[in-house]
């Protein structure tokens, strides 16, 4: 697919599934794509553990509450980052950039190959529930799970969401200024 | 170009520019991929201000010190943050990943259309720089750059930095078990 178009279909999807597998061989081109994405310093902070086991990924579509796309995920992608992290540059940590970044790439990565996710952050902030998962993915206990990506074929058709027109975001050499 | 390509091809650029402008409607369909990026809660919490005017392109590109790319970059993109983030979510905000996925999204834009950049990040945040371009640009009190990218044609070909391999960065269901 041409890269923007694939720019242009990408939406969070958190819908039902059909149920038809993720074949591995794209599961593993997703993650490739997360691992080419820039990082501070090339430090390449982000690392992935790859939910397929049925049992495992039904635990996690058990938590509450959830959407139906966790409910329903044939395979998550889990992205895991350090804790404390290390300063790479003045001080300074890139590995929330870095992480992103790679969420970005699969997201297009996903787009492209017929499938559909939505980025799970936040949630997994709330009452312990990164921990848990951790504890399920033998996580190490200076790492934890900061992304959460549940992969399927989607069952609806669903918009990208709309977004503000270019006037209300960017402007050419002045902030704000037409 | 082909997403995946587009994937590949990506990479850090710190050289030397061509003396080859950067075509206007480049500039508005790259920053226009950056707003197509998703954000939590589709907040869209980060703005751009696109510099091409010379006076202020050249007095970024004489900050020091700089790498070739920004003393010599036609066009530059700044995407600006709130210093205090809103939360949005159970006492968390995005903007980091939401500026971050917009860069990346346009990263991938710059590669396809045939320039080149690199993500400045810490260098902004040492010494005052991000307020000095702030200042340059008249970003409002309560917001400032996050991200810089100098844009232009590059002079040289720059291979992609190595990455780990797949199994050094990605397991299946449990972490680093292959």
């Amino acid at each position: 697919m041409d890269f923007f178009e694939a720019v242009e279909k990408r939406h969070s999807y958190r819908g039902p599934f059909k149920n038809v597998t993720v074949s591995g061989k794209d599961i593993v081109r997703i993650v490739e794509s997360g691992l080419k994405a820039p990082s501070g310093k090339n430090g390449q902070t982000t690392t992935f553990v790859i939910v397929d086991e049925p049992g495992l990924v039904k635990k996690i579509g058990q938590m509450h509450p959830v959407n139906k796309a966790m409910q329903q995920a044939k395979v998550f992608i889990a992205c895991v980052v350090d804790k404390n992290p290390e300063s790479v540059y003045e001080g300074c940590s890139f590995q929330i950039e870095d992480c992103s970044a790679a969420v970005q790439n699969m997201l297009l990565s996903i787009t492209v190959l017929g499938y559909a996710s939505v980025w799970i952050d936040g949630w997994l902030r709330v009452e312990g529930r990164a921990q848990v998962i951790d504890k399920l993915l033998g996580i190490p206990e200076e790492k934890t799970i900061r992304v959460l990506l549940p992969i399927g074929v989607p069952a609806e058709d669903v918009c990208p969401k709309e977004k503000k027109p270019f006037e209300q975001r960017a402007w050419f050499n002045k902030f704000g200024v037409l």
